[in-house]
């Protein structure tokens, strides 16, 4: 059993959440899942929430010392509110935080998911090392949290480390926030099987593998396994993908001089198929200084959004 | 006599030194200015250069407690040097901070231009306000400094702010560092005149006032007064300078989510030229919060790079 100081994370998704017991270097010792119904609300969310966290205690014989929610949206760390978010529009607003902690007796963080995964990446994946650190969440949408001077830098709202929506390409493809050109429009989900349909529908597309994919569900993962199998379409699709990635990247890397880059979240399971054009970008660019000192690497560990949540609420007083 | 702390800034140029006796708040005592001559190396420049503050502090009556000197570079503030730039080539590795320091006895800073331009105008434009701030000089090329948490924010080996290699067209036009898209490749001084020569050779450009500029030398401040005369190219070249700063700006704010953006150097005299069409792009995004959060402003304080140089000084231990 560790003696080290343990911690409940939770990563709240749309449909379900995640949960998870750690220590604090990041090792998982649980884990669970509940659906997290949010049309039902805030409070009944919050007290399974806090049923599967004892649950999760009772079962493994150990005690928490914290607990830290991940939520994607507009998060009020300070007030521990969801301001807003698409996906769980009936938790805005709400107290999560001082609501949680009437149920668990526990310090309480609530965070930005893809904040929670860049402090799960820094703490798990880089072992506190680098001074300075960017993370970028790859899954529907295109997210990002900081590392500044080894904290987790928020900005001035708490809505910092947007890089999905830096603009690669004026007057680009359209992304779901309604801009045209951010990076999330080539780089998010849909933006990747946006991309591969056009290829397909093509002269030299007619060929693909991705007309055949699982259950006729065109995923990134589907892209990948094709990919792998050389199909043409698909591998162009990721070379795509990875160049306008590796162009935020490098803006990110000239404003921010980081050490590390560490990408995460369900789309960066590509691995090499999104990091060989992302490097080729970062090798191409004459000014080297900064983009040579800057580690880019895709995360190993899984749940760093979870596990991320679970150490910020070790961080809380 | 202010009975303020006060201290001497360098604004160390490729050609000229602007030199300023300053207190620390922000109010300019004195100020003279001297070749730089940098090809003669930087012991003698640094020994005309405490000349000048001596001068300075005996003809004006007032004893300076630091000097700062802000460099056009790529500078290691913490070991005083300056690492390389290609207009000071001289000077390159030279303990910049050391021989100043043997020579006038002072609490002494050096850092790089644009970085003090941003200490500058978060001291003296935004009076230590904001808690998040992003600085943007406009001149031949675009630079920036990062006022982060209320510090300075250099990156991890000093590089950091280095918003004019943001990439804001994918592939898009060439920039004087060698890569294509920067934003420095549309709003630096060249790419500006650039913009224009291509639109006055054009069918509509004929009749530009811009073939008549001043010496027959197209300038920035050229293109501003033939535009303040409703000159319809030189109207389209701010257009699209600012529309491009936008961009890059906004990418900045989704990023950082700063309080304040600043906008100084010889190109921000524009004024609303650049600044309609930065505002106009900003408020066309459909993701508001943030952008709407950040207060966009051009710099009015002349000097602001050797001020913030001066400031550095006083801050150093």
């Amino acid at each position: 059993v560790s003696k080290k100081k343990l911690a409940i994370g939770a990563d709240v998704g749309g449909t379900y959440s995640k949960i998870i017991l750690a220590d604090e270097a990041g090792r998982i010792l649980a884990d669970t899942q509940i659906e997290t119904q949010a049309s039902r609300g805030p409070k009944k969310f919050l007290r399974r929430l806090a049923d599967a966290a004892i649950s999760l205690q009772r079962q493994s014989g150990l005690r928490a010392k914290a607990i830290g929610l991940g939520i994607a949206g507009d998060v009020d760390s300070e007030a521990g509110k969801l301001r807003f978010s698409p996906n769980l529009k009936p938790f805005s607003g709400f107290p999560l935080r001082r609501t949680l902690q009437s149920y668990l007796h526990l310090r309480t963080a609530v965070e930005n998911d893809a904040n929670a995964a860049a402090w799960g990446a820094f703490v798990c994946e880089l072992k506190r090392r680098p001074l300075n650190m960017a993370c970028v969440t790859l899954g529907t949408g295109v997210g990002g949290g900081l590392v500044l001077n080894r904290k987790l830098f928020r900005g001035s709202t708490g809505s910092g480390g947007e890089i999905g929506h830096m603009c690669v390409e004026a007057d680009g493809a359209l992304c779901h926030c309604g801009a045209r050109g951010c990076l999330e429009a080539y780089m998010g989900s849909y933006g990747l099987t946006g991309a591969a349909e056009k290829l397909m529908s093509g002269p030299s597309g007619r060929k693909s593998l991705l007309h055949r994919a699982p259950g006729g569900k065109l995923t990134p993962q589907a892209i990948t396994d094709a990919a792998l199998k050389g199909d043409a379409v698909a591998k162009a699709v990721w070379k795509m993908g990875g160049y306008y990635l590796g162009l935020g990247i490098a803006s990110l890397i000239y404003l921010l001089n980081v050490d590390n880059v560490v990408i995460v979240g369900g789309v960066s399971k590509a691995g090499r198929l999104i990091l060989d054009p992302v490097i080729k970008v970062l090798r191409s660019k004459p000014f080297q200084a900064p983009l040579k000192h800057a580690r880019i690497r895709i995360g190993q560990k899984p749940h760093l959004g979870a596990l991320g949540a679970a150490l910020l609420g070790l961080e809380e007083r």
